[in-house]
């Protein structure tokens, strides 16, 4: 049998599962911000038409995996499995979605590592020969999450400087064992093909905090750890990544995780940014930045699969990172444990 | 590459994935039901000597675990990953039990259908060569279902006959590349070694049932679309199997699994049964019989897998039966959809 770990906690995917089709689909605070020129669809409004959020936030989930799979040129029917999660208890968005779709589902619950979830274990069902085309996705939705986790939208209540905007949005990539039919060109290139290379997968690191305003701390220290890892399992430097992206930790988790790593004397600053970070303009009033599965989900999808097809970024680790509390563990007094898992991808 | 999937739904563990240990703790009233004497835990009360429901659920799972992993000879170092999930808003009762052990963490939503979502999963990781060791676990509570999806236990409110009873309990396994450590003997006679052949991953198949009191009904169609593609695709009869097992269908559920199979020509009555109609007596007023990832997880984790390792049964197939509704979502007048994934076990 072929050894396909490498360190401790590190798959390396020999085969190279290919992403051949990618999209995001995003709100409308969302397509204000600066990643706007990358999302496939900006909704005109979050309701997408449809009478509740969690049913909103299905259809776009939905809305993000067809219109992947119309980029990747597969259809329906060639799809083996889904893989996907979302924040909504027992997983409603995803749960609804898949019943539409008619395919083979496996529900995934990480928070907002979500993403990187669904594109390890969709990685390890394409290189291991288990499927020839799977959807990885993830989604959220401000709305959902608010009413769910936090109070209700009407009562309009005041959120501290270290909060963080749930992204209403979702990504979606098709991964198959076999490169895209025919060349696509981009720019006047031939658009390079995109493979995963290596997924680590997080273990639980428990900072202590119970302040359920204060996420990125929450997910800071998981993520610093999975980094680790991931450039001890691989023999790396940080500096062998053009871009490290974690999930979302927003503006004062990305800094703990550069002062943390610095003590270890791996320094992120010329490649590490936070889709957190990255997704709302600092006068969109969404103080410490975006969170949710969506948030990762829609940016990788979108702004950093675009830019790996037109050969500008060459090698890309996402780290989706997420904090797994629920209401009930938060009332019982616990702490917040966070989890992050990376993914390897690189343009061939 | 070589080719692990069979017709449309189906993956094929070449290097048979082996089962090195196992166990199944449950509570109170579980312990005084017919398979009693199959369990390697039967809690005194079912707190567990915790202050909330969902840290005893925790408790319960993180013992499975620990259990299984003694059972097989193996240490808390040698794992890999814990892939698990529970019925439990932002799985909590796994991600603490997760957080405890510190071991690589994979979190899984299939409602009820979890634990063989996990096995199939595990099952992957381990013959895809991604991993050596890793845990296969779910559960669930009474106390914590009731609480989350149903009354406050106190309101004492009326339960119609075709109301299923929430299993407390859980069940892990461990799986491994190689066999088991040292011949071990049962009866006399040395252990059979068990291995996971094939796994079939189900596609939601919504019966259009509103009624959270008929889980089984609302199952029911998902068992059946997932046995006759597990059948289908392997090429085999009923009778291949010595004993075929659904998740927790109850009393009502399970007739119909048999009906509908009848009209298909299929008959499984010599080797079907359903874990939820196994676990308790009809004197335990449960009316239509046990539920919840607890359910099928222990029953096979305790009964099935000891009966296998003694070589009373040599074929088996679990089929873990989940309905992925959620209170928003029946708030929103949507029906039950409903998943079910099959896993075939050999002995050796």
């Amino acid at each position: 049998m072929q050894e396909n770990k490498i360190g401790k906690q590190t798959f390396v995917f020999h085969n190279e599962p290919n992403i051949i089709g990618a999209a995001a689909v995003v709100g409308k605070k969302e397509g204000q911000g600066p990643m706007s020129k990358w999302f496939d669809v900006i909704l005109k409004e979050d309701t997408y038409g449809e009478k509740t959020w969690e049913k909103s936030e299905s259809k776009i989930l939905k809305k993000a995996i067809l219109l992947a799979l119309q980029n990747s040129g597969k259809t329906k029917e060639e799809l083996d499995t889904i893989l996907s999660g979302d924040l909504i208890n027992q997983l409603m968005s995803s749960s609804f979605m898949a019943r539409d779709l008619q395919i083979p589902f496996l529900g995934l619950y990480g928070a907002c590592s979500t993403m990187t979830e669904s594109l390890i274990l969709g990685a390890v069902l394409i290189d291991g020969g288990y499927a020839k085309n799977i959807v990885a996705a993830a989604s959220s939705h401000y709305c959902t999450a608010e009413r769910q986790f936090r109070m209700p939208l009407e009562h309009g209540n005041q959120r501290p400087p270290s909060a963080q905007w749930t992204v209403t949005g979702a990504g979606s990539m098709i991964l198959s064992n076999q490169i895209r039919d025919g060349e696509q060109m981009i720019g006047g290139e031939p658009a390079k093909n995109l493979v995963v290379t290596h997924a680590t997968v997080g273990k639980i690191v428990d900072a202590g905090i119970k302040d359920a305003n204060q996420m990125g701390a929450a997910m800071a220290p998981a993520t610093v750890d999975t980094i680790f890892q991931h450039l001890k399992d691989t023999g790396r430097e940080a500096s062998y990544y053009d871009v490290i992206l974690s999930g979302d930790l927003g503006i004062v988790g990305k800094q703990i995780v550069i002062d943390l790593l610095k003590k270890e004397n791996i320094n992120l600053d010329a490649v590490y940014d936070d889709c957190g970070v990255m997704i709302f303009n600092k006068d969109q009033d969404v103080h410490s930045g975006g969170s949710g599965c969506g948030c990762s989900a829609s940016i990788f999808s979108g702004h950093i699969f675009k830019e790996m097809r037109q050969g500008k970024i060459k090698k890309a680790l996402l780290i989706s990172t997420g904090a797994l509390l629920s209401t009930i563990s938060s009332q019982q007094g616990e702490s917040i444990p966070g989890i992050a898992h990376a993914v390897a991808v690189e343009g061939r």
